[in-house]
């Protein structure tokens, strides 16, 4: 079997698993809590959990496997650089929304933040993220950045993307388990550990999210599905327009 | 900087890391829970974390970075490979050992199995290892295994290694989650939103095992930490020794 066939394989399943990772979160929120609303109640929480999936695994997932997809090592690399580097932006805003829907919540029902460890790696995660992103603008994108930084920080970036997949699923797992237990406490309807339809779909979200990230990172291990790099693509494009 | 000491200069630290995660799971055991037995009560359950952090966490990643250590290079790569698979036994031991003190526990208390999104990930986990413990020692170890299933099974391997890792880390993380809101539920003592001490010290359990296998990462991710390949290595013991 061809590489190329083996990519579009895996490459599709990807898609599909991120999309329906966004199905999922979304009915999750919208069928059991009531829909979405931005008015510090739960219906604004709701939105947090929508958010993060959409940024930082379905959004980041996509824009970290981006140079993988073929038909882009037709073009220059540059440009693709730039629609990688404007999707992680996209991925910042919606974890920032995502991160003040739930402080607007806490806020709103006096509820304390930043306590459980799902919210310290969800906060590492998210500080992290936009140190990488930063990081990736200053080095990859600034036509000023000494070809030794950008030599550097190549592999930091490329180990950086990883782990903050890493810390997302983390985030992501203990997220679900803690609204679960939050919200099927037995109190009102049937509790976590009866297993009711909600706790199932949930659950089945947090298994869609892993398996997500894993197919993202076996389409990264590959080494021969990585775009061709062709000697001046590394030059900073500035530098290649002053040298012709 | 030469390789070799920077891989040090990572390597030490990651040593440091796993005693400090064993350190912080049994002190969180011992002193906040009551410490240890194997009776079915809580102090069983006790065993959970420890052994899986032990387990999974510590062992599993030092096993793993095993063939980055220069000095295992000068011997033969078959007598890692045994250690290597000496170590993963042990892991699969200690994990299930760690999933019985949990089981044991469950039916002392009538308690039902298996309805969290932690125990979904956490047993896909060990799932996971157990077969990719199985498929490496066909694959790897026994004398008959074809060439071309080898090497087509070693990027699956290297894959299956890090999703492990993955699911190990959502797994923990959302398990100190889960423990923590059973215990610190207010009735006796502080709640968790609180953040008492103990809380604190489990978060910070929760950051130490992410950084600790995120070094895992930052040492799998160098190639030229890689143990140099000799032409014949990747030739099954038996046939060398056929030819000569």
């Amino acid at each position: 079997m061809s590489p190329s066939v083996l990519f579009w394989l895996t490459y599709v399943p990807c898609l599909c698993l991120g999309l329906l990772c966004l199905l999922f979160v979304s009915f999750w929120s919208s069928h059991w809590h009531g829909g979405f609303s931005w008015d510090g109640s739960d219906l604004q929480f709701n939105w947090h959990p929508v958010l993060m999936v959409a940024g930082l695994v379905v959004l980041y997932g996509n824009a970290v496997v981006l140079y993988r997809v073929p038909f882009t090592w037709k073009q220059k690399k540059h440009t693709w650089k730039l629609v990688h580097a404007g999707l992680m932006l996209l991925v910042l805003l919606l974890s920032v929304l995502g991160l003040c829907a739930v402080f607007d919540n806490h806020r709103f029902f006096k509820i304390p933040d930043m306590y459980s460890i799902h919210s310290w790696v969800g906060i590492c995660t998210v500080i992290m993220f936009a140190f990488q992103w930063l990081l990736g603008l200053a080095g990859f994108l600034l036509p000023c950045s000494p070809l030794r930084f950008r030599s550097n920080l190549k592999p930091v970036h490329v180990w950086m993307g990883k782990a903050i997949l890493i810390l997302t699923v983390a985030s992501c797992i203990s997220g679900i388990d803690e609204q679960l237990f939050f919200t099927l406490d037995g109190i009102i309807g049937k509790p976590y550990s009866s297993l009711p339809v909600e706790a199932k779909f949930a659950n089945s979200l947090g298994l869609l999210i892993v398996a997500f990230v894993l197919v993202v990172f076996g389409i990264l291990s590959k080494n021969n599905w990585q775009r061709p790099e062709t000697d001046n693509e590394s030059v900073p494009l500035v530098l290649k327009e002053n040298s012709t």
